[in-house]
């Protein structure tokens, strides 16, 4: 269950914003990272596209044997938004899959800053 | 080894930014929500002061099952005042393991932004 965002909205107090932040953790094969890259990049293309897409990063580890190689940080206005946006685009199977990579995706919302 | 910096100062094309981006991806036991951030709180109070600290934020999964609970994201200006803090932070000794949790830290850069 997604927590409502009308709890950040109707808090004063409260200094998360009112967006949300996918976070796309890769765990990238061996020899994988380019294509890793390339896929993520037509996915990027089709999501940028989309109702509520507000931005993103791809974050590339700076330790070549890291766990997680790549890391994508991106703005949706709703978790809703996302949610229609990455259904639309596995119904256009725009991307051959990358073997051996492991993705896992979710939305955060910030808690602490400093 | 950790990449060059001098790279991304040197290179008049390139867009990322010269510091570096510390991304915690935390593993959370059921239960363990509030001690993993309450260990984090105590983490970060001691790495803002140390010198190269530039920012962070704490990212929490909006769904509860999430596979990665808690993610901190954090800007350093350089790799070894990451490493150099750290270092201080273990000797120190500041905060209580939580049983269970697991968590791998690692900095990134930036390939790619949109």
């Amino acid at each position: 269950m997604l927590k409502p965002l009308s709890l950040c909205l109707a808090c004063l107090a409260c200094s998360a914003s009112a967006d949300v932040t996918l976070i796309n953790v890769f765990e990238v094969p061996e020899g994988q990272r380019d294509s890793a890259i390339a896929s993520w990049e037509a996915a990027r293309d089709f999501l940028a596209g989309q109702p509520g897409y507000i931005s993103t990063s791809l974050q590339a580890s700076l330790a070549p044997d890291a766990r997680f190689a790549l890391i994508n940080i991106a703005k949706w206005d709703t978790p809703e938004a996302f949610a229609e946006a990455t259904r639309k685009m596995q119904a256009a199977n725009i991307f051959p899959p990358v073997e051996g990579l492991r993705f896992t995706p979710a939305l955060y919302s910030e808690i602490r800053a400093d």
